[in-house]
Parts: structure tokens; sequence; C-alpha cells
């Protein structure tokens, strides 16, 4: 390996934490700004760890019940305008197909033949879903009815970052409809619970999953519920939510049954989502100064073998031997599936090489050179570890202990984040006046865990400091004190921070 | 099972052919119309079998060196107007993003915050993609580039039927670069192969690997080919295209490398793609007037289980035993997958049960009674056989049988729709005369395989007829003839039919 003692992105996380991020970006190749103003290109690497969220995430959302189906990219202005709060919440950030046609007149292509009533690009699907709904439910027996959708969704954006915020993005959004608000209220819960264990188990990001005070819901929910991870800056990141909507968008759409009382009533509605943002989050949370580094769960590689041939005539020795590591490998399996390896042949230097591997994030890297094919050892390198750090390992051990060292690594990044969280979070703040303080600096910003008094109006004077209450956890101790914003009695605890 | 002599599907394909095909898509509850014109709404059956068709694919697809990436949803005006053909081609059907903002005025909302530069809803993404590659290539190193993109693309339709055609539909699309023609051309026609072989082992879809003529080809392509399926009205269905694209959009977007030899050069460029038309294409060759039959590869359900609980008393016995059933089939593998079964316990009668997984198309029903727990036996019906006929298996022969049953029936969908257009490919129509004798009844439609002189003026007769050349099949026969409408002398071998 060449890069001596600098790091291999530039400039570090200490120095520009906004401008590392999106080296880490470029440098794992993830994706890249395209000139279409706040959409992105999602690169084969990044799109290949999104397969593997969306995967294992349409896994779980299917174990508990739902079904995948698909819904119109296009809205007619009449559904949004149903309901009032949802319609004002996306309102600014909607785009608008006015025309279907295209003439060419004086050299240059214009729209032409204008549509009746104007279209908006989906910015999130529960109107044109709910008119669905409406359709397919008669009786009590025709619920629950428990649907997702994997989509693209557009919601117009003027500061685009990859990932972060973006003009397009995907995602994947639940709509159920349910008989009962108990029945509603319990498919928030369970979601919520999905999307906390999904983002600890497999994108190694531990999360306080909690409710959204009023003033941060979405447009049209009656509750609002996420899961908030803290990245290396300590910010905030909304990781998921998921929405009670009580019978706000039944009404709307008009989503009427039958229940076995005889009674016409309104459905109880849901709706929950994650989108490519969690890769954003993941970049934030796990990456170094040197590049990405992925949980191996959503590793599209967990082993690159990485030949190392000093002299032409090695080359078919060394070749073959990094063959047979990779096939031994593959045999194994991680996770319930085979692992993912592959050798790295391409013509470059091994040490520009490596360290593209580093950047990208692979789990494990193996070099094989002429003394490990005599020896039949591999030199193995953890990302997990300082990425000069190298250990010989027996190719048998190696192959044996596979499913360890992944589950290792794994483990390890969530338990990093976790302490990072951990040593970033105060829960001794009891005043406004710290708070200015603790936020004030930007340097060492984490979360503030205190009580409040529930009191919506009381989080304005969080805008200048540019805080926000991130949630009120589900986990709440219960005890008594005095709210940090007003001073007045309060039991709540929430989490304040900045936030993404 | 209750219907008597009659047909599960009003009307039958004798009586009309069109609503036949929305019959089986509303009785099979794959999809619907949306009130969003064109666009259509896949219902969790119609997706299930997507998922199904996408999974497999996709395998494909990237077993022959693909990686999947993802691109901008909206293309500029200015990128679509680069190549000159592209863009006639596609002007007539493109919907248009003007503005990114809704407002309320006078209790209406309108569209508000002009762009600067109209956006097109991507037709297809050559345009878009062409822009990332000129970044992406810039030596011969970095070819070839093979990429393939899941996404929904919009062409605006006057005629929306579903699957078949619709506004909006979803499609893979691959798009590769290369350093020469002559690779480039060996990619076009490897993934016609893929097309094919997915069609014939997946689909059990018959088709007819061929290039089009110049008058369909794709708009800037040099050369398109296609894979044809033979409706089960005689009109042929585009089921895939491949296309060799030259060097027109790589010299319109600017994808140029240094090659080896040190000279700079633009790539050369295929683009092929398959949709979500597919799944009309699987109705209208499968379906009977009872319903729709699924080749079990795409069956979200290889086998449901229906208990039959004449009493009150036997139903814990009765369902025990389903439950046994569907679990011991779920652990044998078909196709490298577990058989995917399950027990309906909806509270229906048995009969209107049975016939709606007739309509589904499920491949295997498994009727269990009180007889059957005795006996540990189950009652099959095979949906490629008459939809009464059932047989006593025992449970043991069953779970053993279960594979080779599957693939019996998958073997027999093909070998059925392969028949059934081998009756009705005629090749002994030798003039114009015939050709227009032929498909003046409508009611005998197929495909016709004659000669052609190869000129395009010549293909204008055919209109009148609705009659197109579908494509020159790859298998030529050589021989020689004379032109089916021009009477000269002819060497190709041209596929005529009405189409889809």
């Amino acid at each position: 390996m060449s890069k001596a003692e600098t790091s291999a992105i530039s400039p570090t996380r200490a120095e520009n934490y906004p401008e590392w991020y999106q080296a880490v970006v470029r440098a794992a190749d993830l994706a890249e700004n395209s000139p279409v103003r706040g959409c992105m290109v999602i690169k084969p690497w990044g799109y290949a760890i999104w397969e593997l969220i969306q995967r294992q995430l349409d896994d779980r959302i299917k174990a508990t019940g739902h079904e995948n189906a698909y819904f119109p990219l296009f809205i007619p202005l009449s559904f949004l305008q149903k309901e009032a709060e949802h319609v004002e919440g996306f309102a600014k950030e909607c785009a608008v197909v006015t025309h279907h046609r295209l003439e060419m007149r004086d050299g240059r292509l214009v729209p032409a033949a204008e549509l009746e009533e104007p279209l908006v690009v989906r910015p999130t699907s529960e109107t044109v879903i709910g008119d669905s709904f409406a359709r397919w439910v008669q009786s009590y027996r025709d619920l629950p009815l428990l649907i997702n959708q994997w989509a693209n969704v557009v919601r117009w954006e003027m500061r685009p970052r990859l990932f972060l915020r973006t003009a397009e993005f995907l995602w994947q959004e639940g709509h159920t409809a349910h008989a009962t608000e108990a029945e509603a209220r319990e498919e928030t819960l369970k979601m919520l619970e999905v999307y906390r264990s999904f983002a600890e188990d497999v994108l190694a990001l531990p999360v306080i999953p909690g409710e959204k005070p009023e003033n941060e819901r979405f447009p049209g929910a009656v509750n609002t519920y996420s899961i908030e991870a803290m990245m290396q800056d300590g910010k905030a990141l909304q990781a998921g939510t998921s929405h009670y909507l009580g019978q706000n968008f039944s009404r709307a759409a008009g989503i009427e049954f039958l229940d076995s009382d005889g009674q016409r009533k309104f459905a109880y509605t849901t709706s929950w989502g994650v989108s490519t943002r969690l890769i954003g989050g993941v970049v934030m949370t796990h990456a170094d100064d040197d590049g990405l580094r992925l949980p191996p769960r959503i590793a599209p590689k967990h082993a690159v073998v990485l030949p190392v041939i000093p002299k032409p005539e090695q080359e078919s020795a060394v070749l073959a031997y990094a063959d047979e590591v990779a096939a031994r490998l593959s045999a194994v399996c991680y996770d319930g599936q085979s692992i993912r390896v592959s050798v790295d042949r391409r013509d470059l230097r091994g040490g520009e090489k490596n360290w593209q591997w580093v950047k990208k994030g692979a789990p494990l890297r193996l070099e094989v050179g002429p003394r490990d094919v005599e020896g039949r050892t591999v030199a193995l390198y953890r990302r997990d570890r300082p990425p000069r750090e190298k250990e010989f390992v027996p190719l048998e051990k190696l192959v044996t202990d596979m499913p360890c060292l992944l589950q290792e690594i794994q483990d390890n990044l969530f338990r990093q984040a976790l302490e990072m969280r951990q040593s970033r979070t105060r829960t001794d703040i009891a005043t406004l006046e710290e708070m200015r303080e603790f936020f004030a600096t930007g340097e060492q910003d984490g979360f503030v865990v205190a009580k409040w008094c529930g009191d919506v109006a009381s989080v304005e004077v969080l805008e200048e400091m540019k805080v926000s209450i991130r949630n009120l956890p589900l986990a709440q101790s219960g005890t008594a004190g005095r709210c940090v914003l007003t001073g007045r009695e309060a039991t709540l605890d929430a989490v304040f921070a900045k936030a993404y």
C-alpha cells in the first residue's frame, strides 16, 4: 500500500464535514450529481447497496403480511386538494406536468398539447392510493388492507445533496387501511419497530424510535413516529417515518366499509416509508477519513481478492490460487446467503487497487502473492481496522472463520456508532441557557435528552439555534422534572438536536 | 365446484377477444385502470408476477456481466434534441414538466414557478444515460460499460390498454458502450438471445427472434432486433427489443475515449428493453375461457391448499392437515426456489374459492377434506387440465412428484402455445392477393412467413391490411424466391402479421 501517513479522503471529517461527505460519496463511486437540477445518478456500487437494502427490507415487509403493488406516477391536482393540510405541506415542492407533447417551432423544441387538468409527479402517494383503496374496500372482510410500493418520488429541492436531499429519490411507501383505530395504531408502531430493527441489524445504525412533536408531523397525519440516528458531526438524521393517519385520508378519499355491526364506517389508515436517504446515513455514520466502511449485510462485495504478481512468470499460479480462494469463500454462507467475493484482475498497481477498495468500503481485502500460494495463506485486511494492518491467515481457517468474521465487523460498526452516540448525548442540560451554550459552538454538536412540557409554542426558541425536537423516545423514563425550554413542570423526555 | 357448463370468463375468446382480455385481467385481479388517464394500477397478484419476472431476468442480465444503476426521471429538452431522429420519434408522446410549485389562487390549485427549461419525463433514457457515459468513459480501459436500469417510463397514450399500452409502464433498459462495432453488435444479439431464452424458459412464450425492417427501427438506431410472440387471436406481440445504435448516440452525447492505439474515438452503443407488457403477452398467450393460466416459474403461488369442511367439528382436523400439506410442499424446491404454497382459509364457499384460483391461474389447486385427512391424500386440480378434472393423490407421492409436476405444466403451456403458433403460421402464401385474402377475414389471423425483397417502399401496401413485417427471423432459410409484395426476386424470409 502506497499512501503514507495521510488519509485517503480530503478534507477529513475534522477539517470540513460536509465536504468530507461529498468526497466519500465520490471516492466510493456511489453517486453523482446529474445536470438535471436536483436529480442524482446512482452509480453501480451505490445502486448495489440500495438493492441489498431493498431485498432485506422487502423480506421484512412481506414477513409482516404486506403485499407489493404499483400505483401511478402522476396525481391529478383534484386528488391532492382533497386533504387540506396534505396539499399545503407539499405544494411548494411539486413538479407539475402541464403538456403531453413536444413540437418543433422555429428550430426550438417546445411543449405542446396542454392537459385539461395538470398532473403532479407524486411527492408521496396517499391520495392516489386512497382512490384505489376506496374501490377495493367494501366490507370489513376486505380489511386490513396491507400494501407497500417501491417507487421514485419527486419533491423539488433548492439545495440538493446526494442521497440526503434530492429532487427525485427512491423509496418504499407502505399504505394500510384498518377497521379500527386500535389496529391502525398497532400497525403504525409495528412498522416503526420493523424500521428500528432493520436499521440496527442490517445497516448497523443505532436509532432512537419515538414520536414527533405536533409541529413536525407529516402533513395530514394524526401522529408521526420516526427513527433518528446520530451522524458523526453530532447532527440527527431522520431515517424512517411511520404515520397514523386516523380517518383524515379515508374521509378525503372515501375509504368506507360496511362493518360487521351493519354500520358504514370510514377506515383508519397508516403510511410509512424509508428512502435512498438511508445510504447517506450509512456514509455519515460509518465512513472514516479513508472512505466508506460498509456493514457486511449491505456490502455488494463482502471480500475482494487482490492478486500480487511481482514477476510475470508467477502470474498463472497466483491467479489460479486467487480464483481458488474466491471459489472456496463463495461456497460459504453468511446471513443465509452465499458470500459475495470476487477477484480484482484489473491491470492496476497493487497499492492503487487496494486503496480503491478501502475507499469503497469492502469489509475484507485479501491479498494473495507467490508466498501465499506456497503457504496456502492470504494477507487479510479488515476495513474496521487501520488500513495497513494485515494478518496472514491460513486459507482453511479463513473459510471456517468467514461468517464469524463478517458478523464481528457488522457488530463492530454498530458498537462504534453506538459509542459515538452515547459519548455525544447530554442528559445533564437543564436550562435553555445551557442548551444555547451547548449548540452554540457547533464543534461538539450532539443530542440533548431533556424534559419537555409538550407545548408546541415553546419550540420556537429553538429555531435561532437551528435545533429541533427530533422525537419523544418511545422509551420514556416517566420521571417528573422541569421543561428545558419553559421551566414548567414536565414529564416528557425529548431528544433535541440539529438535523439534516 | 359450482359453475356447470359455462366458462368463468365472459365474453369468451371466440365471442370477443379484446373484451375477453380485459375480463381476464379483471378476474385474475392483475391490474385496473386508474382515474389518471392512461396510467394503470398494478394490483398485488399482477405485481407479484412482475417481481418474479424482474428477479429472474435480473439474474440473467447480471450473469452476462451487467450492473444495475439509476438515472434521473427527468430529461432536459436540450438533451433530447441532440439526436434528431430520436426526438422526432418520441416528441408526440412526451409528458412535459413546466412548473415546480403549486399555489392556491381563488380557491383553485394552479401551477406556479415556471422552470427555465422544461423537463421531459423519460420515455426512454438513451440521452440522459449518454450524458453520464460521456463522463464515465475516458479510455478504452473503461470499456465495455455494461449498465442496466429498472425504472418507470412515460409515453403518452391516447388509447390505453392494461399492460399492453399504458402511458406509464415499468421496464428495464440496458445501455452499453463498446470500443468496437463488432463488440457492440455481438452485445446486441447476445441480449436478444437472453430475451428469447427468458421468454421461452420462464414465460413459456415461444418467440421468433429477428431483425426489424428499416421502417420499424427504434428512433436513432442503426439496427433494431425483436422477439415476436403470437397471441391467441393470431396477432403478434413485440415482447422485447435490442438495438445496435452505432455511433449515433455517442456522437450526440460525446461518449469519446482514447483507444489503445492513441486515437480518440466515439464509442459504439446498444440499448435493449422489456416491460410490463410481457404480462399482457402472458395473459393473451396462456389464459383460456376460465381465466388466467400461469406458467409455474412466474406464478406467485405454485399451489393453493383449499380446506373443505362439511361439518364444524371437522374443522380443526382438516385445517391441521391443510397446514401440514402446505408445510411439506414448501420444503420442496422447484427451479432453485422453495415451492410457493399457501392455505386459503378465507370464509368463502368452496366452489367460489376454487373458481377464484382458477381465474387467477394458480398452476395447482389442492382440495383437502375429512376423507383426505384419513387417507392422507389430496384432491389435485391442474390448471392445464379442464377445471373439474381432479385426481386423488397420496400426500407422499405429491411431495415427491411436485418438481416434475410443475415442470410438466410449464412445458405444457409452452408446447400448447407453440402448437397454436405453428397451426396459425402460413408458409404457402406467395402473392399479395393471397395475403390480402388471408388477412381480410380477421377471424383466422396468424403469421405469414414469406419472401421479401427488402425494399422498405414495398411495405406501404400492408398498411390498409393493418399488417406489418414483424421481423426478419435470425433463422433464415437462404433459399431464393419471389417477394410476396412486389414479385421481385427475393431471398429474405419475413414474418407478416397484424400486431399489438
